[in-house]
């Protein structure tokens, strides 16, 4: 048995006739043709397989079998740029132009999903939730003159970049041996001091200390509590900015989608989120209730 | 012995001829007039009382002896109504305008800390601290058409509105029975169907009851956890968007509110603060560390 | 595919001809007349559905659709408000009066679950529950002078009040909006308030605050910890006495319940109870083992 | 430096001429006679000996050194026997019987303190509070026919026995070793396998391996969660009941204790007691608050 | 519906002509004889029985029910006592002896397994990780002469040896009731002492209290936390050293054993395991990757 | 008022006369020369400091300010080194070489602490510790053959090296701005990225990268729970191993210190350890009781 994933969904599939052959030509990371029917099973659909044959990465229009953000990636990353153009501190601005200079990097940035599951688990979605967090961090910085602004940015293009190496959107959202082993936050602690080396390299003039030590500090720390895997607690107003601005947008994302998601119009609440120990309430777009009392459950 | 406090600070208060006459006429929550002199007692100035009396309270400026917001709060109170003349909702403008036609709690709104500590523990501290989230949700409700904005600024007006009867800051800022027994959080839902029903009782039309269960779902979740005493968790994407706008500006205060108290200039961070648990750094503002390097402790 | 649920239990159903009209013909909160056939399915049996119909409600027996208590319902509520007349204090009682001469909060007293699954989850179970933690109070308060007897009482009459606006039991036990939204603890703190208002009005003597402080702090602090959404921690003795009481009939329903439910002669544990922890051991009732020696799984 | 103890509090004592002879003429478990006079030091007297020397303890009245239940131990002794005379299982009979008749430990039962400080720390605390549990349950069984009666009596009349070997209050209350390093919980589940051995040996009948398991279960289990170190959860009816009955007597001790020990008038709270995580209100015994309001903190 | 289980699985079994008689034919601890056929259902064999009998227990070969240490049991057993000899201490020397000349002990000790799925879930489970913790200690115990080596040694011979009563192995693993009533820490804890009151007996010697109090010490604290079961935390050097070897050695299988039981080569991480809160990764013994990238999930 | 250490312990000093010029003239991180006498205040010895000026930190012996190993730092810098060389993996060996060869961090290795407080709080602490780690490794890998010796023995080395950079030992133990803000774990994560890079740029032969994702992940999981700081937790069996010997050094020495340190002969526990969460028992030495019963407390 198997699972046949497009990103219209999945779908069981069952192979009688597998041979040590057919099952040598699958490819580990690739895509199939198969042929078959569907037949009712244990009341869902199942897709019974009559063959299969490998079919080649570059004839597939990937957007077929991964979600992808419904925006245009190249607008959001010239935004998301001309965000960190705000940013005055010189060696922050050579640090972060030492990681948009490096393609194969921004090339994994405007792809990378933000999670497999929790938040914009899309091709895109870590572009597209970097730019909505830099977004209100741009608006919000003029309310508190106290952060320092050009951290906090840098911060932001930061934050989550590690998710490039810890998650494969190849042909599906998986974690990588690093993703499972190391995690984006440490990934992206080593990469803001390969950066950095880099930088002293050409300039011949080393990022302060104190500069890497900070932005190292907002990365590590952004997820809050250790409990969710940031060895350090945030230590600076910056990193309580950071982290409430990108909870924010994970949360809002996270409860619509589930309301949008849900397709059962008889209940005024979705079924249980574990990650967020609740049921999402459908309703709070609408504050008259013209419908007839609806159970939840 | 007894403990002299006035906006200044503290002073141990030693009264050697102390008589149950003199102990009787030390009003409860009022003023005292004392005379007398300091003296060095263990490494730490201490008052000796020679005489003391009553003082009448309406001849004392309360600023003398409690801790005031250094901004305008009639300019303040403006700017927070102003924001929430955006609330385009019928019957959440009415409740608005039910509370803040009620003078007795304006006067308290205005009066009011944010806390006995935490954050904007000092006498505006709720108007302040409230119009600060209310203007960070004003800037980001553009970037999250998803949210009700109507019911995120409501809720956020109302959130902390239970202090002003949690907390007592006649002399000096400390508990009621009520804030102790019931605290803000639930006092505020009372009053939201309180409120409800004068409105329903001057208008003929009943406040919607969903308005009302979500308004008060978004008080009673303000804290996110159980364990900070929300009795619901967060269900709706407004609840996020408070809990974190709210959260944000109280870091922002307690780390900033750490540096700018710390007086060791020997050390690049705070000493210890039990509820961020760690210590805060001092030098987030400034990237550039061009003091020679310093011992954390 | 839909799930038929009675008294005695739900089936799994299917409608093979499901159309639209159909679909819309099935009330939200009604019952159906099904016609049709079982099939073996899975191991379980299915009820294949050739026919429905609507089936109006009003020639139901409720009794055949929702579990109910066992006890005489009238007979429960007149020894609970038998048991409320020991309440010496003046304020209390015409508090209480209130509360139950509110015909459809007393209509709905009688009928509330305690829960739908934790512990009395069935029509009449908050009264049954109520009057054993009553009875329970009764029997202690003679040993126990140091506690206020008529605060404990009313608390426990109004501990869980909230349960007959946060449950439904119409066609069977769910949450309503309310119920998830605020929850049974907030509403019954509210409740308070609007009674003593009324109790006021009429007799033009208010309900002193110290009463309705300590009578809500009872219903907050009834679940103990703040991880079970109790907004405040037991401060007095009699809302630790509550809480006792409380969870001691919870706790005997649950292990009674799961020893009783427990169909498997050949096991002397149940099966593992998320809630509790542990399994339960079916054998504490008989002190000597007459039995070959059981496996427990 | 040193600290001179007795029933009434305690005193810090210094003595400035201490040689060798006289710190090794201390008795480590044993009573001194010390001679000396007052001094103000730091704020609180202290007392400066000018000579000490052993007192025999023959000579002296315990109760002048710890503090005593304000009980007749005999008659409550007496009462405790008379309710575990309610007990019909033959072997638990048996095995209560054991522990009765062993002197030594029936002397320390009347003896030992129900703790250091949490609840009942005096000498007779352990059978006052035993006592309580036991007229509890005696109140409770009636109502409650699902428990085992005879199974929950002798495990209230055994679950803390082990703290008299926990606990030494010879001269103060302290810990023993095998209270420290095993426990009260261990130290009764071992003695009723002994006792249990003796009427095997003695009746050449053993009790049944279920009524040892079951009653070790009682004692294992009591303390209701692992954190405090219970190595069992409870699972059977009778240890919740346990739990909870223990849990309640505590509970009102320790609140009415705290209540009873708080010396200040100026305020409605007692000061902050980490065991309860709250302060505990100090008027919950007069609903009408006659006073003017007061302060908290 | 039941469950066929031999050593190599279990597989569904299914007896449509279930009378009386053949349900009450069925031993509560044996062996039947089945005849039938198998299915597929539901995607997996199915056994419909067509006829079963009881089989006598002695013409059983128990090794093709139940999972069996690969070791050679007496040769380890014997390596687990020559270990034991390196006991320099008398008392504790006694004591060991006590616990080897029992003989039903003994055999149990040979048989049992060590968990009934966490860590050497097999038939001489018990035995093999006990020597193995035992091997660890002897080579350790050189590089800290801090450590009270008797003591450490006679800890690790008990620290499980509970399990012999906590778990039957007789036709598959489970838990006895007494294992889940009192569990194995504190059966051992017995054990000790009543081992301890033979040898006092025996040689009119008692076993100094102070060894009896640290070695139930040890067993008691070696789960190393409350909220696995251990009633008491380590508080000698022993005692970590016992909880870490223990866990070192559980951990090392647990692990081992889920890359072993992994047949999925298209994964570098096996599914997930609850009990360490991770995937293990699969590759650690090849420190090369020398096959294509892989998926994670 | 100001502190006074040196090796020997800690003194409040205190500088009645202290001008601007003296204030400033005091050294950041440096020695005072001080002139003065002591006084008795409070019960303890004060220093009244009449004169101080700086002193030249290369006329210190700073083995006077700062405890220090008892051992033979060179010697046991051979031995870990002698150990490392068990290494046969070549990417590994070479990688720990570059380590090796970076002669300011040999350096500071030799000199490090192992902590502030914790274990190991002295100048060679972090080599001792480490050492006694790689020992125990030693011993235990022919025990366990299933564990990767290459990689554990190499995750030992690099465990805690980021303490080097963590903390500063110059005058007294402190911790860094890079400590606090970033941490050794991720410290010496980045510190392999860089010295792998060197390793490649010298051999043109690039260390695997799943060498790195190991010693890493070995590296971020050795606190074993997120709750102490790791970002990962263990997920192959020598993460289990470098863990737990790592634990096991740390616990016997803290227990052992704890001992020695404790001066009051009259009890058998030493006082409460927070970070154990207990006593530590002081006798486990000795396994026979020859004193008098002592008091815990």
């Amino acid at each position: 048995m198997t699972t046949l994933v497009d990103r219209t969904g999945t779908l069981s599939g069952r192979l009688w006739q597998a041979s040590e052959a057919i099952y040598n030509s699958i490819p580990v990371e690739g895509f199939l043709h198969v042929k078959g029917r569907t037949e009712d099973y244990k009341g869902a659909l199942q897709f019974i397989i009559d063959a299969c044959r490998p079919y080649a990465a570059d004839k597939v229009d990937l957007a077929d079998f991964i979600r992808t953000t419904g925006n245009d990636v190249e607008a959001m990353w010239a935004e998301l740029l001309e965000i960190m153009r705000d940013i005055q501190n010189e060696p922050l601005r050579l640090l972060i132009k030492k990681f948009v200079e490096d393609a194969r990097l921004t090339a994994a940035y405007k792809r990378a999903p933000a999670a497999m599951q929790m938040h914009h688990p899309f091709v895109g979605g870590l572009l597209e939730h970097t730019l909505n967090v830099a977004r209100a961090a741009r608006a919000l910085i003029p309310l508190y003159p106290q952060l320092n602004a050009d951290l906090l940015l840098a911060g932001i293009f930061l934050h989550d970049i590690g998710k490039t190496a810890e998650l494969s959107a190849a042909t599906a959202i998986h974690y990588t041996d690093r993703g499972q082993l190391v995690g984006h936050i440490v990934i992206a602690a080593v990469w803001i001091q390969e950066k950095a080396a880099l930088v002293a390299e050409e300039t011949g003039e080393p990022i302060p200390p104190r500069t890497i030590n900070l932005l190292q500090h907002l990365v590590l720390s952004h997820h809050g509590v250790h409990e969710y895997g940031s060895p350090k607690l945030p230590a600076i107003p910056e990193a309580f900015a950071l982290h409430h601005l990108d909870n924010l947008d994970a949360k809002v994302w996270m409860t619509t989608n589930a309301v949008d998601s849900d397709t059962d119009p008889a209940t005024s609440f979705t079924s249980y989120l574990s990650q967020l120990e609740t049921r999402v309430y459908k309703h709070s777009q609408d504050l008259t209730d013209s419908q007839p009392h609806l159970p939840t459950e």
